[in-house]
Formats: structure tokens, sequence, C-alpha cells
């Protein structure tokens, strides 16, 4: 298999690319990681998004302690080469590890956040 | 005015939050940039996009060449408090320097960056 398509990705200094991840039926987005090259190849060959955990410094196969993985429908790049969108479907409903749908739910109200969303299931039901 | 809530973003070290821009009435991812405070605090106060550019190194008031500025409708901070999304109109109904309407449109078919977004407008007319 030719891997020419991920040669075209323009990495950090760190080897890494930005990730948003969107809910293909929605347009919801869910969540921004980052990949490294691997991550990237392997979320591509098994259709489930797996990222680059900078705090740890791993690959994060997402949902594997939660089981709330991302079955991923599409992959966008954008015009730099240097920022990936993947399109995908959020098992469980919840991509936060806070418990909510998505992570961006500190919506700014005039000068405070102010969140606008609910806790679907809580943590430590989520995480044992 | 406080600016309380602006402390809470947590900024890369080169002083930067990651923004993702979305159109407000379809969910269309349309880009994805960088700010660094001033371009926070000036696009809250003007509800008009302004980034940062880390290639010009200075403020980029998206769309001051093209016309096609981003009427900012909500800002929501992630769960980490490090990413901001930013909910759109997007004056002309282009984002992308290359005449489309999202910067995200090579998408990975098999193996292969697919063109999968039309031209609404040729650059040459947009930047003169």
């Amino acid at each position: 298999m030719s891997v020419s398509w991920v040669d075209r990705i323009k990495w950090t200094a760190d080897g890494l690319v930005p990730v948003i991840a969107q809910e293909e039926t929605t347009g919801v987005i869910l969540m921004f990681a980052w990949m490294n090259k691997e991550a990237v190849k392997l979320t591509v060959e098994t259709k489930v998004a797996i990222y680059w955990s900078r705090s740890k410094q791993k690959l994060w196969r997402k949902g594997e302690e939660s089981g709330h993985t991302q079955k991923v429908k599409a992959i966008y790049l954008d015009c730099d080469d240097d920022v990936l969108l993947i399109q995908v479907e959020q098992i469980g409903g919840i991509a936060c590890h806070t418990g909510r749908k998505s992570c961006f739910f500190n919506k700014l109200e005039r000068d405070q956040w102010v969140v606008n969303a609910p806790i679907i299931k809580d943590p430590s039901e989520i995480y044992q």
C-alpha cells in the first residue's frame, strides 16, 4: 500500500498534526486532539480514532477504557496540509471525559464561561 | 470590564490557543487557526474573528483583504481550557484562501486526497 497520502501531511516540530473530531450526522464538534504519523495510519487502517496523548507521550486508543470509541467515516486535510478533520460516529454518544457529548461545553456569556451541556453519564461510572 | 474569562484560557508556550471556526447555521467547519490573548479579546470585543498569523507574526484581521470577515455568534472553550470553538457567519460564504467555502476540501479516498469542494470565487479576484 502506498503511503504517499500520509507523507503529504505537514507535521509540527514534534511530529504531530492537530485533529478536529466532528460528529458526522449532526456536525457537532466533539473534541480536538493530536495524532502522530503512526496514529494517523492506524486510524485509517482500523477506521477507529487513535490519537497521540501529549501528556502521556503514547498512543491514545480513544475509548479503550470508556468504550466510547469513534468510528471514522471520513477524513479531510486542510488547504495547508497541516490540520485533519475526522467525521465520526461517536459510540455511546459521549466524547468528553466529563461525561458530556462534546468537549466544547463552556460558552462565553458576557464575561463568563457558562456550562451549557448536560453530563450524560457520570465519569465515575465511565472510568472504573 | 473584568478579563477573568480570558485568563481561564490555557495558552501554548508561544502564548497561543488553537481555534476552530464553524459555520453557525450549518455546522460546517470552515477553518482552523490560532489566536493570542490580544486576538481573543479583540474578537470578543468586535464580534469579528481576529486571529494571530504565525507565519507573519502579527494580528490577522480575517477578511481585511478579501472582505470575507467572520461575524462571531458564539464562543466555546473546551474541557481542558486550551481550545476555542467559534461559531460564525461567514461573510461571502468563503473562508478559504483558495476561494472555497471551507479549508477542509481534501478528502481521503482510499489512498489519495481528492478535492471535493468547488472554487466559489477565483483567488485572483478575491485578492487584488
